[in-house]
């Protein structure tokens, strides 16, 4: 598959032209969603060729009976599925009694564009059928930013060299399944179909989860764009209902079909009022009309952009990239719902379940703390607090007591669903992003009430589980922490990896010195906390005899941490000596040679450096990279990010732009050849943090946000914005100049290069 | 389930009385085998009750589409899954009209015995059905050691209270599953269904392997012992075929069916002769007729335990045990056919699929070797001969290279077919064993010319696979194994398992060391095998560096070997000090837990110890087992034989005989609740070992017979016989004596308690 065919745009993605083999990448690319909902980006008419349907509604989902080789005791029971939910494009076609089906037909000027400044997924292309007639087909369609339950569709046919008969026969579906179910069990139950004039709607609940869906749709025509009137005919089946329109459209009329359709569902409505529910929403926004409901698309993602965006001068590939990470993760998350997160695959895609993994934590909770309100990273935050209890249960499946809470690798509803035992029972670093999370929001926003409110609770949680995860050695004469995975997932069941210790360390200093502050200052919180968690003195101790006799691996003589014991025991030859055809490892080596050998998924040393990078001088920094970096395969999509985050750090300017492509275009560019499972969302949010934390240099340490902004030679000028606690900040560099701009009433005080700079309302501030 | 219901018996195995939740233990515990084939003890008529219907056929395998939760390169395609196979043995009976069933009548006086001295099962019981009538049902069964692809059933009926009728409806079945089939697919395709007078056969063949095998019956009937002929009638079904026959029977009377059966199959005949291979052979048997077969039966069973039997006074269970295991072993292998291995479950269960594990090499050969003429054990290492090609395929895939090989975990025809990385990728100590055996063979048979013959090129493959698969460390400046799986499966993807790592080192040296003999002695074997394997004078100084600078952790402090590094990291807290309720730790623990927990499933380093006795002083020894037993948990049916061993070896006679105790009576009292999945074949080769080499103290290194016997205080005395290089010798051990017999025509030098005798033909020795 030719791996480019995305014609560079700044504000759009654009495909020219049709390719097969290019339909499923191009259905994950194009992809659309609102926060609440999302949808690949399939064919609103029948295709018969190659497709990937997908159609997602945040927070639904299905616990899938969990497929295991060989059982090990404390596995969950069930994964969770994002579930595949009822289809509502649909527009059949047929012109003069033939089908519409550009698998079949001879396909003209086909253009697909993407405006992600307006947030609008457009097609139009010449069709010519079997029998020569040629017709032009523009289909525009959205998911609406303003009304989260509703999208809308304009499908429009000109008869090109003929005058006959149009039929559309737009229809909603609730017979579709998951491609990754896994003993292909059907995970909807049909409740009711339901037709009145030109609407039908289907409620459904899912299995096992009993969550209730309404799927509906709204039609209407025009010819030329006046509205007509058709006679509908009805056909139902037993999980779908279509509508049947024909008419006569004469040679160069434009017969268009609005469709407004999506779904209201039982998390947001009482279940028995779903269909009343979406009969509202479809009537308001047909009310509104589709012309006005694209116009306030057009404001609300201005309003989204108005933030969040970033520029890029002197590089249109680097521009639309960075852009399309932004548009993405906006389409996935909004942040006004605290019950729904960020998943890998966001609305793209099916692949590895669940609705968050400790991305969130480490990657993606800065991205929406420096773009949009608080509230939103706290909403993040708060999704972790309100599974407190069942990260406590998960712990206590392991065997852990007292209150101790692992938090799950992967989760809908807070209970564990991963199952492979190096990592679901391994990866417990897991736990410390969360703490990381919360040390990070208030060190950004400043809201240290998030702490005594419900912080604290989490922290004591988490780390009990420390405390009793650690192993006293003998040996050692220190705490050391037996078997785990760290994020270099290359290495399994490992002892004392430093990323791993390091943070169990920190997390349980953290959680101690919170507790004192609480004791002085939230004496009333402190009181309930300490009662509601029976934490004692004895905790207390316990607590801080691990933290302060934590063993940590370090190499007297390369002196450096060790990623984990043993590793200097490793042949250490740098990956680019290895043949070519040797990699990507993780598909030409089998698993025991990639444990063996020394080669770094994802960032691991680097990554505790980068989340602590304050304790760290820059000459310790420099040495662990050069001593990992050349290790590292980067064979993770989040890895790339943090290393050019810190090779910008320590002047390493190109080594940083070379990392940055590679986490920058991952999609459009589809390095792994994966694009049609779906995006990659949540490292989207590691190229925004390779520009703003990468080039720009900023950092949140103690309550100081600074600056350090370099500027890659590719390019003229970037330039960002941040909202940082009420202001917006408007960062701009090129090579000849670094400029500051505050936006907004309160004065902000940063460092720039080390320098402290008060930036007033409204003032301009030139670094040279 | 009560768990001692077995009779103590010498030469029985007896069940009293029926309960229903005993039937499919007893159908393990009860099975029959005649190393060709073999079958669980399911009833021949109808049971409406809890069973688990099996009938296997040695050599013949499905490759079942591999089942994986997430899957990592290097894993095999498929899982070879023993069949079960066509159903012979089925007689369902009428009478008056109503089905006998034993789970809807009442059942009295009911006795089943597998009488293992003559290797016949016989089940009798008064059954009551629901009218009322009252019979008598006497069944007898056997797997012919002469024929080996026939067996035999007389069934026998006396109606008590009633005269009637009786109808019995011999039948054979294709339409046969496998409980483990992963995608509940038919492995069974149907052929050819013939019959004939009183005859019928089924031809099928595997699907995907296309085994074909011709499964038949042929019946006769007598009333009182007097031959009798019934008119039949015929049920076909696409997949199997009923004969009907009906009689009216007077109270008092016997009404017998004898059903020969069995199968041929495409292993051992043309596959267009099989039908017309088991008329003969089902002729041959009618003809001999049911009692001169069960003669000859008797007399083949005679001569097996003429040299394998065990004797032990004073202790019936005891003695009905080590018979059970012995017994056993050799319905599962009898030598013949080196095409053909010993499963873990035998004929008697699905479980674990595959046809050998590393079990046959490190506990089966010796007994085998001892009980059997050196042929078998030969056999049983050309099985790995024979598929040596592809255990070099096997390495190839992990990305191995050069003529180095890696035995697979499990296989049946030299493929791995497990699929579970810390096991299928890094249980790699298993390919040690193969060349283990072969020293073992020759130091025991004195048959060096299978080196030359055979077993140079398996060392050289193993040698080059250590030499690869070792790594250099700088750090060490040794070579180190990473990433491996040792013995003790409850550490996983560990560094430098001493296990392991002595191995690796034990199978270069000894290679080189029988390379430098084949030279000297043997050069055009020399010249031959060079040739062959392309081995040169750069791979020999390689494979001699990696085995003259292995690395081997070593506690100074404990002045013991460690299991593996960083093994004293760990809290060593005995297996005594955990709670009840905590063990088995498989069933209670996590995974995660049992990890990096100090607790050992079996014998690792003390399986190192016991391979290599000779080389280690008994306070090395007895300081390690001090060491690993406390903290050994033993849930490996593998382990307590080798704890047992080491244990005689150093005097700890109380914990040898707790050792043998877990190992010996694993099935017939169902320790581990689970007999009804099948027999632990494999591990009654290590209770044999447990005696012969446990409290006989019998060992054969350097060429040289050596025994040190004592005797468990619960026992009066305790014989076995062994066949060493074409003599018998018969050893006696009571509390007053010991006594040496050799029954045959050499004379045979051994030590006794380290003082060397020469035991001539029918000398008694007799040692105080």
């Amino acid at each position: 598959m030719n791996q480019d065919y995305i014609i560079p745009n700044e504000w759009s993605i654009i495909e020219d032209g049709f390719h097969k083999d290019h339909v499923t990448a191009s259905e994950s690319i194009f992809s659309i969603g609102n926060g609440a909902m999302g949808q690949r980006a399939n064919f609103e008419e029948n295709y018969s060729g190659d497709t990937f349907q997908g159609s997602y509604i945040g927070g639904i989902y299905y616990p899938d009976k969990t497929r295991v080789g060989w059982w090990k005791n404390g596995y969950p029971e069930y994964f969770a599925k994002v579930l595949n939910a009822p289809n509502w494009i649909g527009i059949n076609v047929n012109i003069n009694g033939i089908s519409l089906d550009l698998n079949t037909c001879k396909v003209y000027e086909f253009e697909r564009e993407l405006n992600m400044k307006e947030g609008v997924l457009t097609r139009s292309f010449i069709a010519e059928l079997s029998n020569g007639n040629q017709l032009k087909i523009f289909a525009t369609r959205f998911l609406s930013l303003d009304f989260n339950e509703a999208g809308a569709i304009k499908y429009s046919i000109t008869p090109i060299n003929f005058s006959g008969e149009i039929e559309f026969i737009p229809y909603i579906d609730a017979g579709i399944v998951n491609e990754d179910s896994n003993y292909d069990e059907y995970f909807w139950d049909i409740l009711q179909i339901e037709e009145q004039k030109n609407e039908a709607y289907i409620l459904s609940k899912t299995y096992k989860t009993e969550f209730h869906v309404c799927t509906g749709m709204k039609v209407g025509f025009a010819l030329n764009d006046y509205e007509i009137i058709l006679d509908k005919e009805t056909e139902k089946t037993e999980k779908s209902i279509a509508f049947k329109y024909k008419t006569n459209v004469k040679q160069g009329d434009t017969l268009s079909i609005y469709k407004y359709g999506g779904y209201t569902q039982s998390m947001n409505h009482p279940k028995e009022n779903l269909i009343f529910a979406l009969e509202k929403v479809l009537q308001k926004v047909a009310i509104i009309g589709f012309d006005n409901l694209l116009q306030k698309q057009k404001e609300a993602w201005a309003k989204i952009w108005e933030t969040a965006d970033i520029t890029i001068e002197g590089d249109v590939k680097a521009q639309q990239a960075i852009r399309f990470n932004i548009f993405q993760l906006n389409q996935t998350y909004l942040g006004e719902d605290s019950r729904l997160n960020i998943g890998p695959k966001g609305f793209t895609g099916e692949k590895y379940g669940g609705s968050t993994y400790w991305d969130t934590e480490a990657y993606c909770i800065p991205f929406y703390m420096s773009t949009k309100d608080k509230h939103v990273a706290k909403n993040l935050l708060l999704y972790r607090y309100n599974q407190l209890d069942k990260a406590i249960e998960n712990a206590g499946k392991l065997g852990f007591n007292s209150g101790a809470a692992l938090y799950p690798m992967v989760t809908m509803n807070g209970e564990e669903c991963h199952n492979e035992w190096e990592i679901t029972f391994e990866e417990i670093h897991r736990n410390g992003s969360m703490i990381y999370a919360i040390y990070n929001y208030v060190n950004y926003t400043g809201d240290y009430s998030y702490i005594p409110e419900f912080g604290m609770e989490v922290m004591i949680a988490v780390a009990r589980f420390w405390q009793q995860r650690a192993t006293f050695s003998k040996a050692k004469d220190k705490f050391v922490i037996l078997g785990v995975t760290g994020p270099n997932e290359y290495e399994n069941n490992i002892n004392n990896n430093w990323y791993t210790n390091y943070l169990a360390k920190w997390c349980i200093d953290y959680a101690l010195e919170n507790l004192q502050v609480l004791k002085a200052d939230y004496k009333a919180d402190y009181q309930r906390i300490i009662e509601k968690t029976k934490f004692s003195k004895n905790n207390f101790d316990a607590m801080k005899n691990v933290a302060d006799n934590m063993y940590f691996p370090f190499s007297e003589k390369e002196d450096v941490f060790l990623q984990q014991d043993g590793f200097l025991d490793k042949e250490l030859i740098p990956v680019d000596q290895l043949e070519k055809s040797e990699r990507p490892i993780n598909q030409k080596w089998s698993w025991d040679r990639i444990l063996r050998s020394p080669y770094i998924k994802q960032a691991d040393v680097l990554q505790g450096i980068y989340f602590f990078e304050n304790e760290f001088d820059t000459k310790t920094i420099k040495k662990h990279f050069d001593f990992y970096e050349p290790l590292t395969v980067h064979e993770s999509s989040l890895s790339p990010c943090v290393h050019s985050i810190i090779a910008s750090k320590i002047g390493m300017n190109n080594k940083a732009y070379e990392m940055y492509l590679r986490t920058s275009r991952l999609d459009l560019d589809d390095y792994n050849h994966e694009v049609h499972e779906g995006l990659h969302i949540t490292s989207m949010a590691g190229t925004w943090l390779s520009i703003v934390q990468g080039f720009g240099g900023m950092r949140n340490f103690d309550n100081v946000l600074s600056f350090n902004p370099q500027i890659p030679k590719e390019w003229k000028s970037y330039s960002f914005k941040i909202d940082y606690r009420g202001s917006t900040l408007k960062v701009y560099k090129s090579h000849s100049e670094c400029k500051f701009t505050n936006e907004s009433e309160l004065p902000v005080p940063v460092f720039v290069n080390g320098e402290e700079k008060i930036i007033s309302k409204d003032e301009l501030v030139i670094i040279s």
